[in-house]
């Protein structure tokens, strides 16, 4: 632990988790200074990381693309542009095979968007057959929402085969890749991305407290008076941002120095391909590991994203999901509970400052907390 | 400097503005962890925070009342309050005499709520004889709506006594305390508040990333069904918290972190009365000061606080307000500028870790910048 910390605080522990992650020691030294949200060093701060951002996405300001920086989490960017792109005469086709398409159904609803949604079992990737006959028997689709890497599950959508269809019908597409931007490589402008929505606390591995927005410039133009909120108004987000560099409102400025930092060591470890090299590398130790001791994975392996994996509940009797997670918190390790609808199931999340090292650390502690339950390894692995 | 912070970032410098705020050492140091947004640790934190937020505000869960944080900036929870507790059926009185009330007209018209505005100059406080004449003649009145100290000039506004008149006009009080909560004493139930804002970079010196709603429990369980967001939902947001402690989306979990340390200096201070005493010193010792060099505040000294002053800009050809806010900024000091409509004024903030001593720093460097930029001392007082 470091010296600094006050003694009845929480201790860092390592987060195999969606987010917040475990960030590096400089990523988080970099919040130990106040600055003025309207003060020149700090508008070239938000200046440098718009930049950068285009740059990871494949894409630039002179191709004609924009980054927007919006307070809040994922959810928020995710429901300023659903909220501020499509116009009141829109209708917006939402793929759904996990939480986080159904929270733009929800989202959608709230706005009372004219809303077409196709879903797919959480297991199944979203059909670009489907989505094709489905552009083709429902005339007017103006907008198209998929999600890139549903957090539910760990999948992976298909995105660029998407992309082709809703190009070819004429819509705007709209691409949640909150987990996946940085770590999984995906070109803006190759995948004809009109707007893509992630987040300060994911692959990039800042700290939580703000989203973003890849848009293509014309779409973003396009927004302008569709916006059903003012805090969450993407195009006067924009405007601002472009008329004097500031955040319309207060921004989370300690967090924005910390995507500073963690924006130049993303550089440094090769960008997207070798961040992505690192976490394919936590996620195959961790898949062979978990194997051994017993678990199955939720995906089949040809749709399992490096990200996060689902793993269903070992079928003991004296599995219980609750004990099991605290017994790993007390031995600094944090995991993620389920989010199935049917199935029960946890998940391991590879992303953040983790390395196969903290992943072997993590399958001691796993093997170590099922003996502690009762649960051995043999008996574990009969259930497969 | 301290020794972690990367050379290449900004300097801390002392922060003369609303907000963000000159943060203590400490409040920083506690986000160097990082923690599960769901791990029992984080949530045992963030039940604290929400215990400590209502004892600030002299009322409790016992009492019925509940605090509820909320992602994003202080508009964002000011916008949430507003979308989430104004029913289709309300109507809306907003008070107005600056920027922030203009903001929460913005917000109104922008969600199509019934809205009734009252506006004042920005040097007069919201009268509540006009009030009373105006709850009388405007029937149906459901909810009133003003901010306590507006931040475009730090004029305050009578809070207790259009409280009760609300109260007898049967109505909702919501109020903007944005930049009081903390830093003037009001106590939620003697002014019978059933709605009030605030944010985490104001007067309890924490860092920015959420906002914060004191809210008597029956007003919060009225709102359910009526947000016209998702993600500024104030009735889900508080049901999130009850049911799980968790948030339902990301938490700024270090911004959260560096609240709880923030609270904890607030306690050891004094807690409101103390700090109050301490904003004082330095508003005195400011005010002093600037008048000592030439410089009129914006406000009569009867409706001043003492959380930011507004200042003319001194009546010399040679006075260029972004020269003087950069030189003042090479010297390690941030003012703010000004947002009147009419006047040309700047504003000083007496709020965050500062004392008399970081105002005298402050009025030695002005001093030497009017020297530097050729506006004598004398000649600045010719023109008072």
């Amino acid at each position: 632990m470091n010296r600094e910390q006050p003694t009845n605080a929480p201790r860092s522990k390592l987060l195999f988790t969606p987010g917040p992650l475990t960030t590096s020691r400089a990523v988080k030294a970099a919040m130990l200074v106040d600055v003025g949200s309207r003060d020149d060093e700090f508008i070239a701060v938000v200046r440098e990381i718009r930049t950068q951002l285009l740059e990871i996405g494949g894409v630039s300001q002179a191709a004609g693309y924009e980054a927007v920086l919006l307070q809040g989490s994922g959810t928020f960017g995710i429901e300023s542009v659903l909220s501020s792109a499509v116009p009141p005469s829109g209708k917006l086709l939402l793929l759904v095979n996990g939480a986080y398409g159904e929270r733009m159904v929800q989202i959608a609803n709230r706005h009372r968007l004219t809303v077409d949604v196709l879903r797919w079992p959480e297991d199944q990737v979203t059909d670009p057959a489907a989505v094709q006959r489905r552009l083709a028997e429902n005339a007017g689709i103006t907008h198209l929402a998929v999600v890139h890497c549903e957090t539910t599950t760990g999948i992976v959508n298909p995105v660029e085969e998407i992309a082709k269809l809703v190009r070819a019908a004429g819509a705007t597409f709209i691409v949640d890749a909150m987990s996946s931007f940085g770590g999984i490589p995906l070109s803006v402008s190759a995948a004809e991305i009109d707007f893509l929505v992630s987040s300060a606390n994911k692959c990039i591995e800042g700290v939580p407290g703000f989203t973003f927005v890849l848009a293509r410039k014309k779409a973003l133009a396009s927004c302008e008076g569709n916006a059903r909120t003012v805090s969450l108004d993407l195009f006067e987000q924009w405007r601002g941002l472009e008329t004097n560099g500031q955040f319309r409102f207060t921004p989370p400025t300690h967090a924005l120095l910390a995507f500073a930092q963690a924006l130049s060591e993303l550089k440094a470890e090769g960008g997207v391909p070798g961040r992505a090299k690192r976490y394919r590398a936590n996620h195959a130790a961790l898949l062979a590991g978990m194997k051994r001791l017993g678990f199955r994975a939720y995906l089949a392996p040809e749709h399992q994203s490096w990200i996060i994996t689902a793993f269903h509940y070992p079928d003991h009797p004296a599995f219980r999901f609750e004990e099991f997670y605290r017994q790993l918190a007390a031995r600094g390790m944090v995991i993620y509970p389920g989010k199935l609808g049917k199935v029960a199931c946890f998940r391991i999340g590879n992303i953040g400052r983790l390395t196969p090292t903290d992943i072997q650390d993590l399958l001691h502690a796993v093997e170590d907390v099922l003996s502690v339950m009762g649960i051995r390894k043999q008996e574990a692995q009969a259930t497969v």
